[in-house]
Order: C-alpha cells, then structure tokens, then sequence
C-alpha cells in the first residue's frame, strides 16, 4: 500500500503557508507565498491550488496519496457546508471553498484558524497530554479555540470560542472591534498593551519606551516589553496591568471549564516570562483552588509552524488519523 | 420482559425528594422527607435508602426493574469514583456514595446538582431541542450547567460549569463566597437584589419596598420583585441593575459557547418579564450579532421538579437510555 499524507493550508492575510506532512504530522516540505488579498478572490483561490500543487511538487509523493487537505481560514465558517463566511483582510466572503477547490480531487476541511491553531498545539506541541484544553492567542487580539475530549468545540453556528469577547472591564471606554466596550481582547491584546505604552509616553512619563522609538506613535506592544525587561517602572506598570486582566479572564476561563490545560500562543507569550507571576497571583485570588489545581498553564510551542500544523491536524481530525 | 424504571434522588440541603420514573421520564411516584442533616452522615445516607425503598413500595414494580439510580449533589463530584467530595450544606465530604448505597444492588450514578438541572431541563423541559446548552440557575448564587452535544461537560475534575464565578466587576467590593470579588453571583443573584434592596430601604429612599416588610432586614429578591412588578421606581432601577449584569455575563457565555439555547432557572426566572427586556439590550450590545441568531433565551419548564427530574435524566443518561 502507499504511504497516505495530507496537506495543510494556513490562509493567512499576508501569507498563505502550504505544507504537506505525514500522518504522525511531521512535515516534508512546505511552500510559502504572499496572499496578496488585495487581487481579489481569484486569485487568492489560484493561489492557494498553486501552493498546494507546488509543495506536492517538492516531494516525490503524488497528490493522489493526500487523503485530505486542512484548510484554516481567518473568520467564520460554516464547516459543514464548506463555506467561507467572511474574512476581515481577504475577500473571501460567503465562498464555499470545497467547491472552489474541487479541482484538487481532495477532500478538503475547513477550520477557523484559531482553533486550527488550537488543534496544532493540542495534538504537535504543548498540549500533547490535554483532554480539556484552552488554547488563547495573544497578540492584536486574543482568539481562542477549546478543546473538549481532544476535539474542537464548535458551538450552535461554528463560532464556539471567542473568548476574546468576552466583557472584562464593563464600564471601559475602550470599544472593540466588535463593538462592544471593555472586551477581553481590546483591554489585554497586544494592541491595548502597545495603546498604554503610547498613552505612556505621551503624557511624558519618565520611561525608556520614549528612547525607545522617535515618535510615539511607533510604541506597540514589543516596544514596552523590550523597556519592562530592561526594568523600565513605567512599562513593568503597564505589563502587570494587562497581566491582571489577562489573569482575570483566565480565572474565568478556569470556573467555567475547569480545564486541564491552558497553552497560551500569540506575541505575548514571548513576554510570558515577564507577566506570569502576576498572571498567576490574579489567578490564585480569583478562580477555584481545586479548579487551579486541575490545570497547566503553558506556552505554545509551535512558533509560527501552529498554523500549518493546525491544518494538518484539522484534516487528520476529520480522517480519524489522530 | 419486564418493563424497566430508573429513580432519581435530588438530595438537597433541606430535603431529599426521591421519584421513580420510566425511561421516557414519566414519573410514576415520589417520596419527599426532610434531610435533617444535622443528624449526620449516617442518618442521611440511611434516609436516601428509606426514600428508595419508600418511592418503589409506592408502586407495584419490584426494585429489581429498578436499572439505575440518579443521585444529585449539592455541590462538587468525582463521578468516576462517586465520591461526593463537599456539601456545603451536608456532612457528606469525602463520601463514597456508591459503597455507602452498595445494599440497594442498583447502579448509582452521581451528578453535580446544577448539571442534574441542565440534563432534566434539557431532556423533560424547556431544552428539548438544544444539543448545544447553557443551563443557569438565579436563586441565592447563580449556578450552572453546560450541555455540548447533548451531554453535560464535566471539565478535568467535574468541576466545569461554575458560571457563577465568572468575574463580571473586577474592581467590586462585594465579595463572594468563594473569597473572589465581583463573581457574578455575588453581584447578580437574587441574594444580590435582595441587598441592594436593602441598602436602598436603609438609605431611606423613597419605595414601596419599605411598606412591606416590618423592619429593612427583611427586604429580599422576592421583596424587590414585588415592589418593582407594582411600579416601584427604586426598585425597578435596582432590578435593571441586575438584569444589565445578568446580560453581561449572558453575553460572555454566547460569545465563548456560541449556544443553541440558555434556559433560565432559579427564583429570578419568575421574574423574567420584568428583566427580560434589558437582558436582551445588553446582550445585544455586548454579544456577536451572529451568536445572538443562534441562541433562544427561554426560562425553565420544570420548577421543583427540576432536580429529581434530572436525577432521573442523569440515570438515563449514564445508561445510554436518551
């Protein structure tokens, strides 16, 4: 018999990153091109036949071999139908994908990137012993994707896990995205940390951030952790604040799930050194002993493979390879 | 053959109501005494026994038709090893029930009392239709169980569903049971509209609150409600309160779950006409518009039978009986 693989497509907004793996998930070749959204659904849709055809190309397998193909995608979807329902930086919207791919002779499976993500982590990184896992990225925003008995949770409409929404800080004046105010995501991402650090510096506080950068407006998120690891007080302040309420939302997390694992993912996780003690206390002070004892609280492992590999995973989920 | 029954046993802190039921949840009789817990460990194990005995003597079917037996706790389970682990109410920590129960020769099956709600509303009650469901509960605490793909999410530890101890006001200065502040069941229960009833009657505000009771120590949630369903003003605006911050924490849940349903139980849902509208409002400010399409808010079916009923489910449930 042939050896079987399947292909996994991380869909992103700038790149599209196409890798073909085995079904342990160890990866033979991998291609990378630009999305280049701004072309329009086409050739988006070209391009992503063309990775997959091109990492096929760069192995001696045939495409006949791939029993599937993962594709994780940056918005909704409705899985079941295959369809793409919006995408904020592509023009994918209401694409039903499997049909757009039907040339490929493969069947494909659809998955939100974040829990695709969730997936990669659960079954190729941190997460490899978790049941019941959490796995929330950190970075513009905080997306999430949960694991309940080693499979994705995906709710009424394939929208379970936005955890990012949820309301933190009621009485913010800090509006979402989405539109609601006090949002996990638009009080702890990477970008409300970077907004602090800004505010920071231009109400000329004493702070290593503004040696950091010639305009304040250049201050994100890297920019006040790189001035709280060199011990800036100003910038350690805006860390242990975003900690606090990263920590209170995980605390949330931990009541209502009692998970046995939480992998953390996305840019602030590169701090996670930085803010985990805080994280920790605010945790300890607001969730369950027993529920704290239940759960590990770790960081990805991935790096920027975990979209690929989520996709990968995504396709061996639905084969019932894992 | 002979037809077959399960019983369920809602052991509460009060009173144990026990029913015997066929498998489609009808139930055939029911036998209720006071728990008396303060008579200790082995007088209320021994009065389960008496209600199992005492609810199939009821009848004319023989214990031996009996397949199992659904027991809800009050408070939290190891449902592997049926050990009830604390009862807040009862001195049953720690106790192996399903040895302690061993002479009844039946299979005994253990279920968090609020999980034992969300599977008897959903399978005898207001969740017929749910695969996907957010069962809450708004009495003196708010509690919880969360139903995925038709069946109770227990978390690592049997723990998952603590929605009460979501943070909802991070910078609240009520604190609540579990030694957190601002959960939402120390700002959103009914034990909360009862005390903010009272300070508004101790303040001396002007309210028909303060006509009903002899002395403002008396003002509960039922007090509020019924001051508030007469046009109170002081105490409508106390019972908005509660409804904004049970629509916070509402839209939380719909964001991280994506639900098909939530069915409201407790004490509060008798009065879900007089809050009903500005939980929607805010749900609908806070929530994802598409998550909002997907979930139908409906109050409980089953009032006291809620428990036992879920006893019964729980049985039925662990026997592959749904």
């Amino acid at each position: 018999m042939q050896k079987e693989y399947v292909v996994g497509v991380d869909l992103g907004g700038t790149k599209i990153l196409t890798a073909v793996a085995d079904l342990e998930g160890n990866i033979l070749a991998r291609v990378r091109k630009d999305t280049e959204a701004e072309k329009g659904k086409e050739a988006v849709i070209q391009k992503i036949k063309d990775t997959v055809y091109g990492v096929i190309k760069e192995t001696d397998i045939d495409l006949s071999q791939v029993k599937g193909i993962g594709l994780g995608v940056p918005g909704p979807v409705n899985i079941k139908k295959g369809v793409i329902k919006h995408t904020p930086n592509l023009k994918l919207d209401n694409v039903n994908i499997i049909e757009e791919l039907r040339e490929l002779d493969t069947p494909i499976f659809l998955e939100n990137d974040a829990n695709a993500a969730a997936l990669g982590e659960k079954w190729f990184g941190a997460g490899k012993a978790a049941e019941n896992m959490i796995y929330m990225t950190v970075s513009t925003g905080i997306g999430g994707g949960v694991i309940i008995n080693k499979e994705i949770f995906h709710g009424a409409g394939d929208a379970a896990g936005e955890i990012g929404h949820m309301t933190i800080i009621p009485d913010s004046d800090v509006q979402c995205g989405c539109g609601n105010y006090g949002c996990w995501e638009a009080i702890a991402s990477g970008t409300a940390l970077g907004r602090l650090g800004r505010e920071a510096v231009e109400a000329g506080k004493d702070t290593l951030m503004s040696k950091l950068v010639n305009d304040p407006s250049e201050v994100n998120g890297a920019v006040v952790a790189k001035a709280a690891e060199k011990g800036d007080k100003v910038a350690r302040e805006i860390m242990d604040k975003i900690a606090d309420y990263l920590g209170i939302g995980m605390a949330s997390l931990i009541n209502i799930f009692n998970p046995d694992t939480i992998v953390i993912g996305g840019g602030v996780s590169q701090s996670w050194k930085l803010i985990e003690d805080k994280v920790n206390s605010t945790i300890k002070a607001r969730a369950m002993n027993s529920l704290i004892e239940d759960v590990n609280i770790i960081t990805a492992q991935l790096g920027s493979d975990v979209g690929v590999l989520g996709a990968v995973a995504t396709a061996l989920a639905e084969l019932d390879l894992l």
